[in-house]
């Protein structure tokens, strides 16, 4: 049994690399092979957001707190709330973040294949992001 | 990409078969093959907790919530707060639950192998949980 104790798990910025806008990651645990669910706690500002991404294996979100923004490629932009649940099927592109007024936080689970749990994409532009 | 709304997801009482005391599950997300991750949010009122059991792949704790108790067998009993992350690797024996004085929620995550994520044993007796 390990317990890592709150406040005692490092946070960082979103690297801009593939995020717009100030997102504050934690990772919250990362289990070990053979296990490979991967899982961080991720607030956004209002109107910051993702870059475009896909997740090999897929990707489950659960909204914390705050009002935020979903969207695949092809589909509409969804306002997502407070216990909400999102999940993405492996390869569907998509990005999620806060609305423009309100931030967001979210638990975002992923599973590894090949060490890998995610594929970063062209960043969420103005013009996409004002759509929602 | 599929939306599970708050309040939207029906919970249930867990089964006397490996929880004592009044234990409410509600399960959050279980991701389809080849994805393997599963999720759910479990409150247990003051005194509740699982009966002992082990998770083939291992389990995550989120804690949301409150105060609960967690021991792995031939381990201390230890408290555990909101924020806290617990991992029980494969094959640990292990419970957790509430306080005798206050509620705990958290998010437990596991994989599933071969289609299972756990395995029951025998419940945690009064005597056993006393000594928390």
């Amino acid at each position: 049994m390990d317990i890592k104790r709150s406040g005692d798990r490092p946070s960082s910025q979103g690297s801009r690399d593939y995020f717009t806008g100030s997102v504050r990651i934690e990772p919250l645990f990362q289990a070990p092979p053979p296990a490979r669910v991967v899982g961080a706690s991720v607030t956004f500002d209002p109107g910051a957001r993702t870059a475009w991404h896909t997740h090999p294996l897929g990707q489950t979100l659960v909204v914390i707190s705050g009002v935020g923004l979903a969207q695949r490629e092809g589909g509409p932009v969804e306002t997502i709330y407070a216990g909400d649940v999102i999940w993405f099927p492996p390869g569907e592109k998509h990005w999620h973040g806060a609305t423009a007024a309100a931030p967001m936080t979210h638990i975002a689970i992923q599973e590894a294949l090949d060490g890998k749990t995610v594929d970063w994409l062209e960043p969420v532009s103005d013009a996409q992001y004002r759509k929602s």
